[in-house]
């Protein structure tokens, strides 16, 4: 099995930034155990601040893996075109988040790119990702 | 570890109702292979239609779970009562859903319970109910 | 024919209670005429004050009764749950009021109750109930 | 006792026009077995596609007739006039409609003309008409 | 000086319908009055149920007259079109009612109309036909 | 007959403040053609930027004149104190503005006086307050 | 092929009325020249101010021709009613306006009609006719 | 003198639950204070999480006491059918809260019992209880 | 114990002004009944329809009373700066209201100056003021 | 004449995504036709997922073509930088959606980048583009 | 050059109020700082908590200074009346504040009196009055 | 010190595009000035039309730069990612407007950005840079 993780804007600084909302390790160094725990999984990573390039990889991840997990930052409360990305492609997505997004700023509650999506995971930490990874492997 | 399964109004209709959109699968078939997937966890079980009821179980689980997984089920989305509940207590919560709500009619896409939660997870079918098992493993 | 009539909140104080608005007759006085009116069919009935009780008594009709009539009463504007519950029975249901609704205060004007029921009547004081029954009579 | 039924825009296309919603049948069929379920009854029809011209009708059968069934189509969610009509004569007025409303388009679920009617039927198909007709018998 | 009185939807009615808001008198004593005090100014008069023949007349009185006395009753709140139809033409337009429509309903507290408009008097019963009457005397 | 004119914020400035809106003619100049033109009718004249001064006015007007003509400016679309005192006394209060305030922008086209008011005039210029006074000569 | 142009309110004034925004050209002289552009195709016209006419007019259409184009002008914003004509046929209906009206007014920038409609085309003036009977030449 | 206190949803949890906010003192030893201080005054008790329960107790109180205080918790933001319970009654109700609800989170801003209320106390702690047993003192 | 009440606009008039609602007692009346029942606290009183010289007023109470009792009247709802002027002393603040605020119009229904006060009391007529002051006795 | 095809997001994957909403054919078979369909007309074509990338496009054709045909996809719905970028230049830019817009879910109903358009053209499948064309070869 | 700060309610209390938000210094001490830094510069001041004093001040600083800083405080959000002022006068005014408003309650980041400010600066601390002064001195 | 600007969409066209708004002058010549008028400071500059490449340049200038001066352009009012990016460095960022935007289209008046932001200045023209620069040069 073949996942791609894509992490959208800013989420290269988790473990800098405001390591009281997403906690003080950084990402790749929870991508290396992650793939110590699954190791008959491969797990691509991708990250960007761009939104049409998060576009371009999940377009690309749509005919070249099982699933996608996507965590999509910021661009989760305003990115149509994302969700249409989800929409056009028909590789499972799994949106993740760090933090409890239903529990922050009001803008942070809507999202416009939810409704394509296989599941939702959201609150635990980086714990989601692993969570992600877990349900892939049953569901498929 | 002991947990409990705090199933909401409806969800004792599961593999009856709507089976469309919740699946065919009773919840009590799939409540004895989660148990035997996960053969160390103590995981108890409780429905109820009653909105009351459920902050009783809810509050009474507060002392003597480790973990509570609540599919508060239409309540979700009108029940401040029930996110006092879950603020009232200490034990750490998980919401799941069945169903990706996000991708329902609107007024499924608001929870007034969630901002107190550990975590939520929706869209998996009955295995969000697993990965909420899964998560709390690792978590405590 | 088998019809069962569910009342919800405050309805038990129908002829006492704001009698400007809801009329000078009990309840049970007006079901006894009902009765006499259609010896034909069978008219159970059922009050309670409590949504997750009114929940199990929708529920358990959808397996025993040929119709609902359901008076949700305040639950009416606010319980997603009930809306639940009638969805999730194959048996038809049709929501009565006793007051025209629509004609009282902005909040007693949105229903999230009736997008699954059969037909909707309100307005005609008790008989309301008369013109469900009738409805039953020829619908089944 | 003399009755008018008054339909509104596109009521002359019922049974050639949208049938999944409106059913197939032809309203000049559905009154003539109307009529005749009601010998002692006089049921008058008018029909307009003109909102001016309803109310002209309306204002017309006020008084004229013991009672009026109103079905105003499209001018229900848009026509604070023809609310006006309403309550500006004593006659009863009768709300129906054949669809539920509540269970369609969001801007099919708010009334302008509503809060004056007598009372309110709707989602029995063409069999909502009699059952207003049935409401008249009692009432008066 | 020619003038016209455009009345919209049950007008005609004033003196009939509703006189606790509208008062005792029929509008066509109040005019005959009302032409009496002003031997020196043409008042024609014309009311109409229908949306668009208001337009036609409207229309028609843009090359005909000095000015219109435009009540357009339940439109003012609804019609664009009359709206569109008061700025296509260049002869002035006042807009007069009856009742305080800002002390009524909350739908009769928004007009669709009035932005065109060269003046605006409600509140004064029929008097506020006579003081459009006035301002017109000096105006042009 | 004696009627007081009570101008709120900006009101001073007329003639010399936006005069594409509000007109070249200072308020005194065209108050002095104004009594000439009802030489029966005591005018007298007060203005004030402060809006609890306004209601000074009011209140101690109430119980002084037969009628006031009340021009709050921009107080009109903010002050539930003023609309209060409206309605705190028993004279008669007419609202007058110079310009069509339902012309301009969306925040002017709310009012929170208006409900207590006997009427409203706006949009003649100046000539809104000659018709106010007018329309007391026959009123009382 | 055979295709009708419906207008709506204020239409006929095209020319005369707010010529900064319909432009100078009158209908009947633009029509001309398109009915010579497209010799092979019969291109009738109608008008109306009425709305209720309006739905008539589509209705009749919708028996008798290939497409119909329609400006609905001023009833865009507000006619659920003409909106529900458009559904009620089978006719391909094509949606023009003259003006971009989402660079006018905020109530212009919302239709309720055209959810049923084939095409929209907008902005380019009377040309926008010409280009609704080139969609129409292709499609059918 | 009789009075009776009902307590709604995690009021039993006083004390215990989110201290900062609701204060260390249990209601229990609160209330055996208040009973010391108002030895004329009998003062009955009841707690429920369940609405429909709270309901049967303000119905019953209805005909047994001379008082109702009543603190419906998380219902107060949503139980349109508790408030309809209060307005069905004739005993006097005081509305009480623990904490300024109106600095709070929103949707604690906004209540639906409201309305048919004697009088509201909020913000005092469990004070607020006191000030409602001194109001009825002098009341009745 | 120095208290001082502090009364915004139209409040001077209570007694006099729409005693339907406010009741016929004047409030120097009360205040003197008032001051008699609490021997040991000094109650000093200020009124004034300015809202600024309310702010000046609240300002000044902060350096010199031990409590605050304000009813802001038609201010509360509207006066940003009188919630900072609030929040800006640390002398705390009790707000009171004559009538139950939350029964009346809709925009009586919030408030901007609620979230800095001690505790809220409204709807008791001018018992509030005494429990206000009771609340004041317990409390410091 | 010199014009270019501005495609936005996911646009490349148009008869691959979704076929049932966007139709079967590929964008580039379509635009072959096109060109051929005009031969005396240059068609360049440029696709982007990316926002800013398409902004560089519109300002740089800006300079260089004559007209420019924008499908802007998601960003349609959220970027006022496209619709500012429409706005800083002179050469004149026509929107096309493939869909109808209009009768999708909300989110697409709404266009913050259409103010600044020579016209909008939606709903006709590709052929919307053709129609575009044609619109230019008229317009310039 | 001579300008003139102008602040509104509860400014007076800067250096004692809320540190946290508007800091420890006290104006007066700023001001004095910043004459000496601009010795060639006459800074007049000028505060009151009195809306409409407010505007007395703006209307006289319009005929006699050069420039105006303003910081209307909590007025900022409510007064479209000082707005009128700014806009009544031809003297270029600056609007500061001293925290980042935007930062701050949602209530706070509306303004009705910015549309006619020459600019406006927040966000600085007192710092905010000194870079209006440093713009003034370029600007004119 | 050492200083950067970040300029986002269509600001590389001011002093060609919508002059009116913008002014005549190109950045790139401000900029010199800018430079030459504070000879101590270094000021880096930084121009895309990406909103992502504009996160990438707040991440990066937040690790090598003494403050930021950032003018989002159209992005100020939709990317939620820009507005984390700010909060994710501890760089001070000022934020910069060329034009009054409150006194513009309502959606320019709403900002996503703002609150992390360390002061805000807007509408003095390419000035509101200079004293951005200004601010940094005291506050650090």
């Amino acid at each position: 099995m073949k996942l791609i993780i894509i992490n959208g804007p800013n989420l290269n600084l988790v473990g800098i930034r405001e390591t009281d909302i997403y906690g003080p390790q950084k990402f790749e160094a929870y991508l290396k155990k992650l793939r110590k725990n699954y190791p008959d999984i491969t797990i691509e990573y991708y990250q960007s601040n761009v939104e049409g390039e998060i576009i371009n990889a999940i377009q690309k991840a749509g005919f070249l893996y099982d699933g996608i997990i996507l965590n999509a930052g910021g661009y989760t409360h305003t990115s149509v075109a994302i969700g249409d990305a989800v929409r056009a492609i028909s590789t499972p997505v799994i949106e993740v988040h760090i933090s409890n997004i239903l529990a922050r700023e009001s803008y942070r509650q809507t999202s416009v790119i939810s409704s394509g999506m296989k599941g939702i995971i959201c609150g635990f930490g980086l714990e989601s990702y692993r969570l992600a990874v877990e349900s892939f492997r049953k569901m498929i």
